[in-house]
């Protein structure tokens, strides 16, 4: 029984490995199709990836010939191989990048081979058996220069060209004992390096160029776009959420904006690479790359508080706010399409690098006046059978949109700036951008909903007619403004 | 006089330029100074900086012996060189770091190498003319290899080896067509490429080793101690700034949390080259690294939400708010002290690695027992008086504060989870921990301000009372609980 059972064991065991062997096709089918649609997929999100891949093996292939060809290869010896090496290490996605790393390679290692030199030269006075000492020494003490990447500036700029600095000088000043003909060498190795970082260089700039400084442009102008996705769409489905079952999820909201949380480091690098750039497109040489930094940064600021709205959604639980909503809901949707419009107005001044002054300008008073009409909202609500604790979530979204409208403001002062210091042009048809709305419009639905929502209290009704005629003619403005917040076009027109 | 002028510009000219050109040792002394003093700065702000530049001058020093010594030489020729660049190259800041890149270099070297074999023969059976033609073909299919390190998991662990691997493969293929003795060539540069790196890992890991797992350990116990510092005076400054000048401007308050926001991408790569590490110190070889992200991702989280407090604050302007903002002082104080211990203890038991179950649980239960004073005080809040827009800001901040403590919370569910996955040791010495804070006095505490501050409702100190008791004896509690928040004790205990 013993053995027989065993045996019937060997068998199930030997089915069962059958059984596995014969399923691993079918698993390796499935592994290769689902690798093959990620592939798919990484190409179909930036094809501009699959035509780098193609420019790298182009690039190879081209100076793969410095080896075949013969004459060439009777010039430069073994140093032919620098120059693959070069462009596999050099070639990268945008032509800031392979520019800085051609350029940086190429000036360390000119650099570094002369140092190197003088370095063999100086060590070979102290004769045969004082130079490998004063050499080794020379190299320890070169080693040094690595402790300058720690510095920021020098990280950010010429990692590279020190990282290849110090790779040179001691490949020169080492192999300086012994080959003679150091020299020759040193030109030959600087030659091909040329060469296969002058390939990179053509390849990159000429073939399908990716431009670090057009990414850096356009990755800002679409964050402001997920910005005001977000804020054009919040104030219905965040009102309306809430009318219909009580809970504001958050679960309906783009969340597009949550990249831009951490676009930073992104960024930065690429208006490195950027700064590396000749002039191409609609951009000069000395485009003020820095002052997308800027930006940037505004637009993490309003992601932050965008993030802390979410979450005052996320927990929105408490019944019986509903009547308090109501009353904020026409300023506050107002506010947030406002902003959002305003961003959709800067991102697409970015993209046709218009001057974006009337168009944002527009939306940005009117996110301040609705503001205001807030304010009055608040002011005017009756709160005395209403519990603070119901209402907090939806004040707290109204407090944190008044953030967010002044950061919007300073976005848009930062837009401004960069059309003064890119001379983006001016817009000469405005009309056609903006033909919907007149102003008078708009005005017109500020007063709407405080009739709507608050049939107990007249009064506030005159005080919110009041604060749009001032509004309109600002020799009034004086008289009843509440908040002295800078506007955006006068600080401009200073500059 | 035309004459006469220009002379004595000519004079005047050259008196400047002396002028100039005698200040210049004084402008190159003070940049040398300063740039001293940068330096002397950098090293104080990491001494490891330091050690690390004479690491690399150690090891490049050590390997050019390779190049010295001549028994070597004879047997490695000028393959030598190849550990010079192998150092240069491959030292890196962490332990972890240096084994990723040396072992991606070695394996990428000798699979490449061995491929390029394979490709030398497969084009020699094309014949003469035909073999450039099918290695070039071969070397441009295998640049599409740069295509995969587009893929992020790739990207993250193998980037650098997949680099080596198209650099060695492009290598031996090319230089096949002219070197015969390829495979001693290719067996050279193993070997040599493998000294170099070995003789990196070596002094990387036994020369005042750098460890990035224990480097991540650190910053995301000193992020959470950054957040404690600034919750823990929050409180204070806040009500007692405004109580002084009616102005929270933030100035007074600790910036540290600022360079949280931006941590993911250094928390990233920490964590990338912590996996390639053995095991060190309190640190074992397969230690939940991964775990730490999310500690962090939820450390940021908690940065966004006081990022949104630090805005409400600056825009605190409006007076008339103080009687509103006495009755919620109690509560919110309580809520942000103890959310900031609760932090502080995390952040401890990190450090001593020890389990934080204790110590910080009494905590997080004293921030939700404030949480829920915080929403009796609102309740039992008259606001007849008092206009909405004026109490809003403190309000606002109020309700990001119970955000706050819920984030919090999770913080310390995902501390109580590393300490499981870690095997943290159990905290035996607890009474010597905390021997200051008996649970009985922290409730004495809940009830004070509540009674100093709000003197005309009496009934809501009833009511608070009873809470406490509640929070005392979880048997009454399920009677009076508001929201169904999830214990992290609990959940700990089940995992």
């Amino acid at each position: 029984m013993d053995i027989d059972s065993t045996a019937q064991d060997k068998a199930r065991f030997f089915a069962g490995a059958w059984g596995r062997v014969k399923a691993l096709p079918g698993k390796l089918k499935a592994k290769v199709t689902s690798t093959a649609k990620s592939i798919k997929r990484l190409g179909q999100d930036d094809p501009r990836r699959l035509t780098h891949s193609l420019k790298v093996g182009l690039a190879l292939t081209l100076v793969s010939l410095l080896y075949y060809a013969r004459p060439i290869y009777d010039g430069f010896g073994v140093s032919g191989m620098w120059a693959v090496l070069t462009v596999v290490v050099v070639f990268e996605f945008t032509v800031g990048g392979t520019l800085s790393k051609s350029l940086n390679r190429g000036f360390a290692t000119f650099l570094a081979g002369a140092l190197g030199l003088g370095a063999d030269y100086f060590a070979s006075l102290f004769g045969k058996n004082g130079e490998p000492i004063v050499l080794g020494i020379l190299v320890f003490l070169l080693a040094a220069a690595t402790f300058s990447r720690f510095f920021p500036r020098i990280k950010a700029r010429y990692d590279y060209g020190v990282l290849i600095f110090i790779l040179t000088f001691s490949l020169v000043a080492v192999s300086g004992y012994r080959v003679n003909e150091l020299v020759v060498l040193a030109h030959q190795r600087l030659s091909t390096i040329i060469m296969g970082g002058a390939t990179c260089m053509l390849i990159s700039i000429f073939v399908c160029p990716v431009w670090a400084g057009e990414d850096l442009h356009k990755a800002i102008a679409s964050n402001l776009e997920k910005l005001a996705t977000y804020l054009e769409g919040f104030g219905g489905v965040y009102f309306q959420s809430s009318e219909s079952d009580g809970m504001g999820t958050g679960k309906s909201f783009p969340q597009g904006y949550k990249s831009i949380l951490n676009s930073k480091s992104s960024e930065e690098s690429l208006a490195n690479f950027a700064r590396w750039e000749p002039g191409h497109g609609r951009f000069r040489l000395r485009h003020p790359w820095k002052h997308y930094l800027k930006i940037g940064a505004l637009a993490r600021q309003c992601a932050y508080q965008i993030e802390a709205i979410n979450g005052c959604i996320g927990s929105d639980h408490i019944q019986g706010s509903e009547e308090f909503k109501g009353k904020i809901e026409g300023s506050c949707t107002r506010m947030s399409a406002e902003c959002g419009k305003t961003l959709k107005a800067l991102a697409r001044s970015m993209k046709t690098m218009t001057d974006p002054y009337s168009s944002a300008n527009t939306h940005v008073e009117n996110s301040k006046a609705a503001m205001k009409d807030l304010k009055f909202a608040l002011k005017a609500a009756s709160l005395e059978n209403a519990d603070l604790a119901a209402i907090l979530p939806a004040a707290t979204v109204g407090s944190i949109l008044v953030e967010i409208v002044k950061c919007v403001e300073k976005i848009s002062e930062a837009v401004h700036e960069l059309s003064q210091l890119a001379h983006f042009e001016k817009e000469t048809v405005e009309p056609t951008v903006s033909p919907e709305k007149p102003p008078q419009l708009l005005h017109r639905g500020i007063i709407q909903p405080v009739l709507d929502g608050d049939s107990t209290a007249n009064d506030n009704v005159v005080i919110t007619i009041h604060e749009i005629i001032s509004t309109d003619s600002p020799e009034n403005e004086k008289a009843c403004d509440q908040h002295q917040v800078p506007k955006p076009g006068k600080k401009i027109e200073a500059l």
